[in-house]
């Protein structure tokens, strides 16, 4: 018995992910897939690698679209989340893939996207302490941003064994599809084929707060992070170089075990043998988190590097996934740890 | 009743890409994997992107390792598939993925290739007019050549319905990959990236032979082909531009029509509405072509553009679908038509 | 005494490398750069590259801001060039990078740009037969486009010597700077990294009577061309492979002799020694054409690959190359044959 | 009266860039070119983007090659300069493009190259606090790595100026030419396309301690340095992520200010205006370092970023720029600001 699944914004990168990865979900049948602008355009014209929909047509973005759905997947721009949640009712299980609902305190949103607070919900990274418990059985689900499920999975061992001061600087490079399909001059290929570039300097990007949250309720303290956000010129992936002066008596070998121990049931978060490092070429495509770790004595910090692709684990993979453990069924349904390489 | 399938060169990109389709089909166990100079390594060393095999050891390709098996994928250098075919015997279905047993012509091999010929298997294009019925019950299976697939998907229709002349001329662009794994100077990332080249112009590319070899059977009469390979700065996928002198009478609604009815029931090959043109990028690791045609009035041509991945259809995806055929399974099994975008 | 050269258009990709190769060029002080939209922003905040100008304030592209200077290079969407001419009188030099004067028949132009001919100026292709005459002393000068720059030089001379039949066939690969810096949803890097995709396919592209018309100029008869563009992963470079059937008698050596006559004293077109290729990485930024020819005697054509940049010698270097001849200046000023590599 | 010059290791990146670079030097002449395995090939058959050289011949490394020019240009694998110095006596300026003679303290050079020390050359980096001063006049230089020259150009300005604690975080990507042209399999396009990975994590790199040692001599106290290199899908550029804890007081206009100052007449090295970030594309092919500064205030720490070209400033725009140093002349002779974009 399949569950009626639809996907709100499925012209953009998100959205065909999320469809990508349903199309494959052996307990889901695909209902409505809207958009906004793209409505009335049959899906191939705007996603003509999902071959077997080429033919199915985008609706508009309405409730009456979406309803009569046992899951919704929404992935809009942010700040629109809240008015089609209010709509759709309990009974639908509502998966947002935009910022809207991510961060617990009021002030950091306020801050950082200038409109009200729309509220919290379950956060839909299984992985975090306490993650699968928050999860099951949830009507909302808020998935996390893609560079806070990197730099998230790759700290959240060291901060809960607390093996690392609390303030972490991170470094992330992120393939251009992070930024979206609405075409802007800095996005065209001309721009970022064999450029990297920041942005978001200096604490500005909105995804700090996210990774502070998860980092704190991790360490139980506050937990600091500098994060450094880069273009890196390629279409998916995010590569977090995260790291923090270590706290007393860490060894690359307690580090380590540490790792192991806290990752050891993960179905998709892998910690790689010593001397093999992550490469976002390996988890193209797949919802896959590689990590590797390193103890640098001289500069006496913690380096945790991971990989993932910021479209499948880092927004519609780990949106499956949440759903998955919100309504109970086996998590890794629909999802695959094996990436599309070279 | 699953069958134990072994994979022989299974360190390379065609080898990798025959694992990571095998490992998402229903029908199937992976047994032997073999390399050679990685043989003693663990797979996930070589292929880091297929993470649930990661542990597993590579073997050395010899005949005992591969006994024992229902199916042997072979992607070895050239040369090396008929000493390995004679010792495994009838009893195991051997799918070739190199081009020792793919001509037909002892004449074109050795002109192309300066060897003996080997001899002919059972050629792995199920399309192509015939196709399948001379892979149901074989036992061998000589795989096409990437671009073989890519051209003969493209230009058959044309010559089985005699739209075209007989000297068909060929432009392909290919990603990297299609070179193989063995580093050589000109397949560095610094020389290839931000770069096109072209190479074995002027009829020299092992492919041709195959290429005219696949048009002249359906056209009925012998076809010539002027090849010209492009190494494009993309990992994978192959754009094939293809056209002939149109026969007499030929119009843009005739050329149309007579695709769509050569296509209409392949379950891999689309044939894109009016107006939209192929990318390599929709089919990213899939097993679709996706194919356009347009009739240029003042040249008098016929051009038809293909677009396959040339790991996925071009070859492991063309080899798994060839399997399915030759051992009576449904032909879809293990494949996607499916792309990775963006 | 240095001439004083406005450029108009200047934060678009032609527009800006022609101030990138002016500020080399040892006769010229740069006067007013404008704009359209950029107007009133300093060139640093558009062409970051340009670091000595980044400073200088966009102006608007007006007929005063254009007044006063020996050289005005319009780097403006096709369309608008008549205009401005009008208004600058016959003392300055005019060079349009864009398409309005390129052709000769009006027929072409209607059919192709669907406004009314604006005219015909001198055509900036110093190589072809009587290209340097026809610039001399001129006061206006049409700068090809790229796609006939990189197809006429690399075929005019196989159509001048009578080694080819009139019906070429040209399949090109673009670097996406050929399509502008307008942002679009099918130019965004997350598009076009890792992808090959064709347009304007079956006689469609605008370039194509500009090819036949020069070609045929070259042979003397009416020659025609199927031409498939396709946009290619890399931001700059055009590699054209191009072929026709050969007339009879056509050897290997009788195809390159008259290739080494034709291009013997041309300082920005070399064609490479037997067995070495083009590739657009070794001509990144630079004015050289690189060619080479082979001679396909099973499909018996004569194909000729050419690789230039095509914002250098395709736009830019073109230009300055032409506005050199007309003004009596050496060739090679502000020129330069090498290349960025890798 | 030109000063002739050879260089030894062109057929590699780094000395086919400095052969770019000399061939537009005004005082410069370029006499022998050698190489090692490429000896007795024209240079054109490796170096295709040096059209005007492409007949030169390589000739072998040899003390005999390079006995007889003014300059000498040493572009080998480390390990092999202090030799060929020895033969070539002080009457040659000696511009060492490795590593052998950059570290002053043999402990680091041991634990990093585990082979004796060679010994300390005046260091090519003329913006450092007395670095032009070192080298006037000098006849041996070593040339900065590729990396060392980003960092150090970011961090030493806060260093001098106490404003960073000594404890520096790095995080670079770098384009692989960085890697060299030896092939190996990690190298390949198909590997590095689309994909980000790092390298040396933990402090491995052999760059550390160069880093270190520079930045420590600015801050007049010993600096530590928490490094990690990556490789980006480029051919070149580095983009360099540079943060330290900010000492107390600093304020986001006394950070931009101290900048400002240290930098205000550098010829190579720009600070660019507030709420612009430097890019890699920028700097393509020239000499430019561009910068920009943030302090972030929830972290307390300043955050600087700079672009270089690897194989220019990084390390043939360099060497060239420290021999015009050297030898009195302008110090910007055969060296551009301008990069070359998109």
């Amino acid at each position: 018995m399949a569950l009626r699944v639809a996907v709100a914004g499925a012209s953009g990168y998100a959205g065909g992910e999320v469809l990508r990865l349903l199309m494959g979900h052996s307990q889901v049948q695909i209902g409505a897939v809207t958009g906004n602008s793209s409505a009335g355009q049959p899906l191939g014209a705007v996603q003509p690698h999902l071959v077997p929909l080429a033919e199915r047509m985008l609706e508009a973005t309405t409730p009456e679209a979406l309803a009569g759905h046992d899951v919704v997947f929404l992935a809009l721009p942010h700040g629109q989340s809240a008015a089609v949640a209010e709509r759709l009712g309990d009974g639908t299980l509502i998966v947002d893939c935009g910022a809207d609902f991510r961060l617990k305190r009021a002030a950091d949103w306020q801050r950082f996207y200038g409109s009200a607070h729309a509220g919290t919900w379950p956060y839909g990274l299984p992985e975090l302490p306490g993650g699968r418990a928050a999860l099951r059985g949830a009507r909302r689900i808020a998935v996390p941003g893609c560079y806070p499920t990197a730099v998230s999975l790759a700290l959240f061992p060291a901060y809960a064994a607390g093996l690392a001061e609390p303030e972490a600087v991170v470094v992330a490079a992120s393939g251009t599809s992070g930024a979206g399909k609405a075409p802007k001059p800095h996005l065209l290929g001309s721009e970022v084929m064999g450029s990297m570039s920041p942005y978001g300097v200096g604490g500005g990007h909105r995804h700090t707060p996210e990774m502070a949250q998860n980092l704190s309720a991790a360490a139980g303290r506050p937990v600091t992070v500098s994060f450094t956000p880069t273009l890196a010129p390629m279409p998916r992936g995010i590569l977090a170089t995260c790291s923090a002066k270590a706290t007393p008596g860490v060894t690359a070998q307690s580090l380590r075990s540490a790792y192991e121990k806290a990752l050891r049931d993960e179905p998709f978060v892998r910690l790689l043998p010593d001397g093999q490092w992550p490469s976002t070429a390996a988890v193209h495509g797949s919802n896959s988190a590689l990590l590797q770790v390193a103890y640098d004595e001289a500069a006496d910090r913690i380096i945790v590097i991971s990989a993932i692709d910021n479209l499948t684990k880092g927004t519609a993979g780990g949106a499956v996934q949440s759903m998955n453990v919100a309504l109970g069924l086996p998590e890794e349904l629909g999802l695959s740890t094996i990436g599309i390489a070279p």
